[in-house]
Order: C-alpha cells, then sequence, then structure tokens
C-alpha cells in the first residue's frame, strides 16, 4: 500500500482504479487511526464481495479549516507510519497524506462551502466556523478522490447529517454511509482524542454512552417529554464524573430539528469536556 | 439534439458520452441564447479537431438563487424551442433545462458556496447575494454534469474570475475557458438583457465599448493613474448617455485587487443603467 502526498499523483493513481472498473470507496479521516476508521475499511471490504471491485482510498489530513483559534490543533496526535500501517491491514488500498500545503497552497482558502440549519447548535454552537472548516475541506476531497461511495463515522453525527445535506445539495454523485461507532469495552466511544484523557478521566469517560443507553431506555419505555431524559442525562453525568456539560440534546434523528415531543426517530447527542478534553458522544433511539 | 430535463437523465446520458471516451465539454447559461453564447459551441467545436470527440452539453437553466429580491428574475426573458434550435445548430449535443423543483426540490439550497475577496465590489456590491447564487449553482452543475472543461463568457468578467478561483480552491477536476465576448457590429456587448432596451436606449448603448475602447488607448499611450481614466470613462458615458453610472473600476485582471497605479494586466469593467436597463461590459488591457 502506497502513501500519496500530492493530489497530482493521487488522481492519477485513482484513475488507474477506474480504468479497470474499481469502485472508488472513500474513507476521510484527521488520522492517528483507531478501529472506529478501522471498521470502516473492513466494512467496505465486507460489502465488496468478489474482494477486489473496490478500491479504498483513505485520507489522512488534520484540517487546520475546522479547528478554532483555541482549539488543539496544534497538539492533535499524528502518526502516519502506525495508521499506514493499521490501514493496510484493514484492507486500504492507498493513503492520500497532503501537506497543508498541498491543500491550502496560499494558507487558507477564499472558496469556501456552508450549511445552514443542520450546523445550527450541538456542536455549531460551541464550535464556530467548525463545520464550514469540515463541508470545505471534504469538497475539496470529494473533487480530488471522486469516489463513488465515501464512508463516515456515526460517533460525529452532526457532521454526518451535514455532508448527506451537502451531497444532496450540490448533486455530488457519492453515496454516503454512515458507519457504526465502534466503543471500548466499557462503552467509550473510540475517538483520537481520547488519548489526551488523564487515567482518571478515562476512568470517568464511559459515564457518557451509560447516560446515553439510560435515556434510550426511558424513551423505549414510553417516555415522550426531551426535558425529562435531558435531565436524567445530565444529572447522571453530575454525578458520576467531573465532566463539564456542553449540550445534551435531543434532536430529529434525520435533519437535526428540535423538537417538543418525542414522536419520532431521535438522536440523543452530547458533548462533555473531562478536564480539557471534549468528548463527544451519541445514540439514535427509534421511535 | 435532446433536451432532458432530469438530473438522472442526463447523467445517463452523459455516462453513455464517458463511455464512448468523450470529452465532456459544458456550456451554461440562462437561455434566450444570442451569439455570445453560440460563439462557446462553436469555439468548442473548432478546438475538437476530429468533430467527434467533444460532447458539448449545455444547461438552460435561470437560476432563482443568483437574483436579488428587486432584480429581474420574472421578467428575464426565456423561450426553450428558439434555443434548442439555435444551439442544434452551433453543435451543441444535449440541452439540460432543468425546472427549479429539479434543482432546488425544497425550494432553496441549505448549502452554499461562496467565494471571498474576488466577489467584492464591482457587481458584488451592488447584487449582493448574486455571486453566492452562481458558485452555488455552478457547483450543483459541475457535479451533475461532471465536465472536462467548461465555458464561461468573459462579458461576465467577475464570474469567470470567481468561478476559476472556486474550481482552483475546491479542486474541481475542470479546465476552465473564457470566451471573448461577441459584440453587435456597433461595439455592445451582447446580452440577453439588450432585449429590455428602448430604441432610443439601444441607440445610447454603444457609448459603453466605445468609453471602454478610449480607456484602453489610454492605457497603451502610457497613463497609470486609474482615477484618470475612470474619469475619462465616466465624461463619455454622461456625455453621450443618460445612463446612471453603477462602477467604473480598474483592477487587477487576474484577481480583480484594486490598483493604485496601473503596471499590470488590468481589467476596466463597468455596470450602468440605461432606463431600468442595467448593462454591464470590460475590456482587458495588456500592461
Amino acid at each position: 500500500m502506497n502513501i500519496i502526498k500530492q493530489i497530482d499523483a493521487l488522481r492519477e493513481n485513482i484513475n488507474q482504479a477506474k480504468k479497470q472498473n474499481k469502485t472508488i470507496v472513500f474513507i476521510p479521516t484527521m488520522g492517528f487511526l483507531h478501529q472506529g476508521h478501522l471498521s470502516m475499511a473492513e466494512l467496505a471490504r465486507r460489502q465488496d464481495e468478489t474482494r477486489s471491485k473496490f478500491y479504498i482510498v483513505m485520507s489522512i489530513f488534520v484540517n487546520p479549516l475546522q479547528f478554532g483559534p483555541n482549539e488543539d490543533y496544534d497538539k492533535y496526535p499524528r502518526d502516519l507510519s502506525r495508521d499506514a500501517e493499521l490501514a493496510q491491514r484493514a484492507g486500504v488500498d492507498i493513503i492520500f497524506a497532503p501537506t497543508v500545503h498541498e491543500m491550502y497552497p496560499e494558507g487558507t482558502s477564499l472558496t469556501t462551502v456552508s450549511v445552514a440549519e443542520v450546523t445550527e447548535g450541538l456542536c455549531g454552537a460551541g464550535r464556530p466556523g467548525h463545520f464550514q472548516g469540515v463541508t470545505t475541506v471534504v469538497s475539496k476531497l470529494f473533487n480530488i478522490v471522486q469516489p463513488d461511495i465515501a464512508y463516515f463515522g456515526q460517533k460525529d453525527y452532526q457532521q454526518a447529517i451535514t455532508i448527506k445535506k451537502m451531497v444532496q445539495d450540490l448533486n455530488f454523485p457519492i453515496e454516503i454511509i454512515v458507519a457504526p461507532t465502534v466503543r471500548e469495552q466499557d462503552g467509550l466511544a473510540m475517538s483520537s482524542r481520547n488519548s489526551y484523557l488523564s487515567p482518571e478521566e478515562r476512568r470517568q469517560a464511559p459515564v457518557l454512552y451509560r447516560s446515553l443507553q439510560e435515556g434510550a431506555a426511558l424513551i423505549k419505555q414510553g417516555e415522550t417529554r426531551p426535558e425529562i431524559i435531558r435531565e436524567k442525562i445530565v444529572q447522571r453525568i453530575r454525578n458520576e464524573s467531573t465532566g463539564q456539560i456542553e449540550y445534551v440534546e435531543i434532536r430529529n434523528a434525520d435533519n437535526l430539528a428540535t423538537t417538543s415531543i418525542i414522536d419520532s426517530n431521535v438522536v440523543i447527542a452530547l458533548a462533555v469536556r473531562l478536564g480539557s478534553t471534549r468528548l463527544i458522544d451519541n445514540i439514535v433511539v427509534e421511535v
């Protein structure tokens, strides 16, 4: 498996695969790969019954545009040689790991792609500019890779809905697949940022998913009032951790609309700061 | 030549052409075709030496997103059957003429594409939201047609520079060709909006190009002060017409930067209202 750093070289490489009638599958990541990322390559490989039709392209690029000025862009973990080894084992065909200069030769992009409504609230409230950075870089990557299928992880639920909306609105000819969140044994959603946690924070972190599961169970039992669910989750996180809650929200699972009564599929999403580490998680509840 | 109104049908049609190794050439228009539009198909046909390699797709879509609330969206001239005849004669292979609902099934697009800096000033000042409407619809059309080459007319100079910037920033794998402005015998730049002019306004309209030519001649003679050029043009338009000047500006021809001294290629661009009709024109001067 090769690592390609230049856009032109990647295009040439992918064109060769297209000439062989391969289906181009794209998995954009910021690297420091964990099983959440790798599961997407594995999922794709399982979809590819002949084990020869899919050409799996994974990008590894820590995109400065989606980090705020006080966020963790500089300290975001990076380990390309380890990533390459893991990706190869998971069945990735090619890694695209461009430099910032390759992606933004002028330092930034005068052109931006923005999605309204679904990016408002939730992570959009605490991270102004974040989703515009995501949709802009994903548009660039889509135009570079020109995939038939692209995978996004469910852990970044608002991101996945935003990308789906962007693909629909801008007519990208790409099928978006949202892959299930992969969790540690104790339920903590896998995230590159988990590496920031102190042992004590790591011990507390599973309360996020436990509280989401409790919320989901209450809905399954017939509770329709979002504020009751929300209060239970908030109380549990406060009781069982030192986490600072950024948000706990119940939204329509398809379009992230706020809801005053739970009468269709919803997502319960939260962001909690443990020490200086911001963790997010969510659970979808079918009603 | 067929007229296709559905996105899916167009994609299928173009995929057939791609399978025959055709080069997909795209000419986006708002219809009510004149020789300015048709010259782009003719240019492409001349580039296509074998007369069989290029597959020329022309879109005809009056895009509501790029019209302001007080602009001429409703009265913008439309004549699809006449357009189809002219396009066929010019060598167009297929017309894409979607409905507004086909392009914006939800009435609008939550996703927008914006280009900063080059859209500021000139037409961007008088038409807030216009260029965002253009870049959004062109992104959609690019993703629908997936052309190898796209033509834009030089008459809409700021639009052409904006599209070039967008293509570069978002890595669209498309070559952009800017086709020369086609003019009436008396110099008036061809425009669908010329049909709005009264006989008296039509008589006055050539002063726009005459004044641009005078400005260009002064620069060629060594004049380097933009304000002198500008003043000459403004005076001429005021003396020889009843036109209301929206702007007359001299900008860097490549990036539309303002300039206090003319020491590289520039574009002289103007917008003038004759009665209720807004006309634009420009001239590039190589220094």
